[in-house]
């Protein structure tokens, strides 16, 4: 089965819409936050724990699988559900990002892009339809167009041959790709300038894509460029049809995201922060390393239900975090997940009492206070 | 309440026996394996994890919680166990053996030990009696008496004044040990003489300890020296007390200790190997990063009934140490705490039905094949 979408309800006051996604491994309620596991695991997390946070979908990044342990050996363990024993849902990038961000002495034209891998050096080419074939071979139940992703800032001309190379770039990936199981977005692309963007969104909805991404956004820019960016390129995108920002999972950007008619995120943000220390809570992030929290025998957020914070204290955390210990990163991630689930389940029981905007001005005025 | 340890059998052709030991944090079936947690933390486990894995008691280290975060914020927390969320039996080492190999330019004298601290150089001194300040701070279940432990190989000069030396602080620490919910074991010295280790353990017999540790064993010396002390020494132990083989946890050593009337046993083994990724299996250890496993989509142990074993293959879990990954570390962990947990079980179970050395020759044929 492909995936099918179905919206719930939409917000009266804003663009946001209540949905659900219906995979071929499970409903995802959205909008939804998905965590990400760029080598075949959620970093510091048993597939058990994300089962235990209530994680319907993760995301899990190609270029990495693609040079380790290579896609022909995760389809020949049955996939990469298989391989990484999760039940949940899958949406693989297409790599294009990371080779540009990690791959060395990356060269780019119409064909596709070669590089050195940041492992050992060896060169690659990705092509459109390498991507294809290496998704398919991921089997993911939701794969991604091979795109260019340009940084911020870049000049319009090179922005927009890159957005134009990304719709040639889709057509080809929509010809290469034929699993019966997965569901191929397109990804708009067109830096920070509303007229590209515009342009770029008609001609990949033109090519009937199951759903869009918006790319190479969060790359630098000013939020409320990004903002305005979703306010043009949203409208574009086909109502009936799931939305998703790459990239993006800052719990301010995802509400403003989600007023704008966004249904999927994605970041390493809040696992990244977690083995960094940098802990979610209602009342904003929290440096638990800080000597101030050395005695503090108080949960991380005396609100939240998480195990971490039902188990353990303060003082304990900040032990873990000093002394470097692996548990540190499995109680902050449990924790930042947690976070991030209890935000989303908030936001879609928000929209469903058509409450969004107080709940998003309520829970800004404590996170950003 | 103190412990209390109750010998439910005894091997008619060993000297084993099968036994519980009452702590105020549950009963503990012996004999029993004790993983280590220095730091407050077994790595890489959750308390739940532990638990899971039918986890009884687990070790943790005074040298290191002295230093980090200090005994004192751990009796602040309410003990130890509260600070780590560990509902079982906890047992503290008395720092004794830390200080010697962890702490720098360390000076032993009859008052004590001073010495540099190995995280920022601070200097210290460790006497007996604050050794029993820091393990009653700590607040364990059992705590050890503070003894001066050999290196392999010393002049027995040396091994017999730290021997003699050792139970001058065992008088030390029981006259300065009060607490009621903590049992003092006494730890018998004497490197790798015969004469010396009988005459100590007597010594030590007189002061008349809740339970006995065999300590200065495992340190480099060959396993049939180890085997042959423990001979000499067990017999001059108390029958109605429990006995602690210090350090040791290789399954064959617990084996060859079990059959010598030894009841508990620690080890860092199967958590430092489990990180290495050296996993223990019915058929011996194996080196999981070996590329013959690259494309192996077999359970590690096809007998074993852990977590790591039902849900991934040997090509996923190499994967996870090739990359890196924290949850390499968690799932080898959980296989290697479960085969040992199971390796008690079942020299318990084959003590009960009368088969400990059949159950030994068969599981030894097996795993050193």
């Amino acid at each position: 089965m492909s995936i099918k979408f179905e919206i719930l309800k939409k917000c009266k006051k804003t663009k946001a819409r209540l949905g659900k996604l219906f995979t071929p491994h499970g409903i995802i309620e959205t909008p939804i936050f998905m965590p990400v596991g760029t080598q075949a695991t959620v970093k510091a997390m048993t597939p058990r724990e994300l089962e235990d946070l209530g994680i319907q979908i993760i995301l899990s990044n190609s270029y990495h699988l693609f040079l380790r342990p290579g896609h022909s050996l995760i389809a020949q363990a049955g996939g990469l559900h298989k391989f990484m024993g999760w039940k949940g849902a899958i949406l693989t990038d297409s790599g294009g990002f990371q080779v540009f961000s990690l791959g060395k002495l990356n060269k780019i034209n119409d064909e596709g892009v070669s590089f050195n891998s940041h492992i050992d050096g060896s060169k690659h080419l990705v092509s459109p339809e390498k991507a294809m074939e290496i998704q398919m071979a991921l089997g993911a139940d939701i794969a991604m167009a091979f795109d260019e992703c340009t940084t911020y800032p870049a000049g319009k001309y090179q922005v927009e041959v890159a957005a134009q190379r990304t719709v040639q770039w889709a057509k080809r990936c929509k010809e290469a790709h034929y699993s019966l199981n997965q569901s191929l977005f397109g990804i708009v692309q067109g830096g920070v300038f509303k007229d590209l963007r515009i342009e770029n969104a008609k001609k990949l909805v033109e090519l009937d894509f199951p759903g869009y991404a918006i790319g190479g956004l969060s790359v630098g820019e000013p939020k409320s460029i990004m903002y305005e960016i979703l306010d043009c390129t949203v409208p574009c995108l086909p109502n009936n049809k799931p939305r998703y920002l790459m990239g993006v999972g800052a719990p301010q950007s995802i509400l403003e995201g989600t007023i704008r008619g966004v249904d999927m995120f994605d970041c390493v943000l809040p696992t990244r922060n977690a083995r960094n220390g940098s802990l979610f809570t209602s009342s904003g992030k929290l440096s638990i390393t800080n000597a101030k929290y050395k005695d503090d025998f108080t949960p991380l957020d005396n609100q939240c239900k998480c195990y971490t914070c039902q188990n353990f204290t303060r003082a304990y955390l900040r032990h873990l975090y000093m002394s470097k210990e692996i548990l540190a990163s499995t109680l902050g991630t449990i924790h930042n997940l947690y976070f991030m689930s209890s935000l989303m389940k908030n936001i879609r029981l928000a929209l469903l009492e058509d409450r969004l905007l107080e709940f998003k001005e309520e829970f800004l005025s404590n996170f950003l206070s």
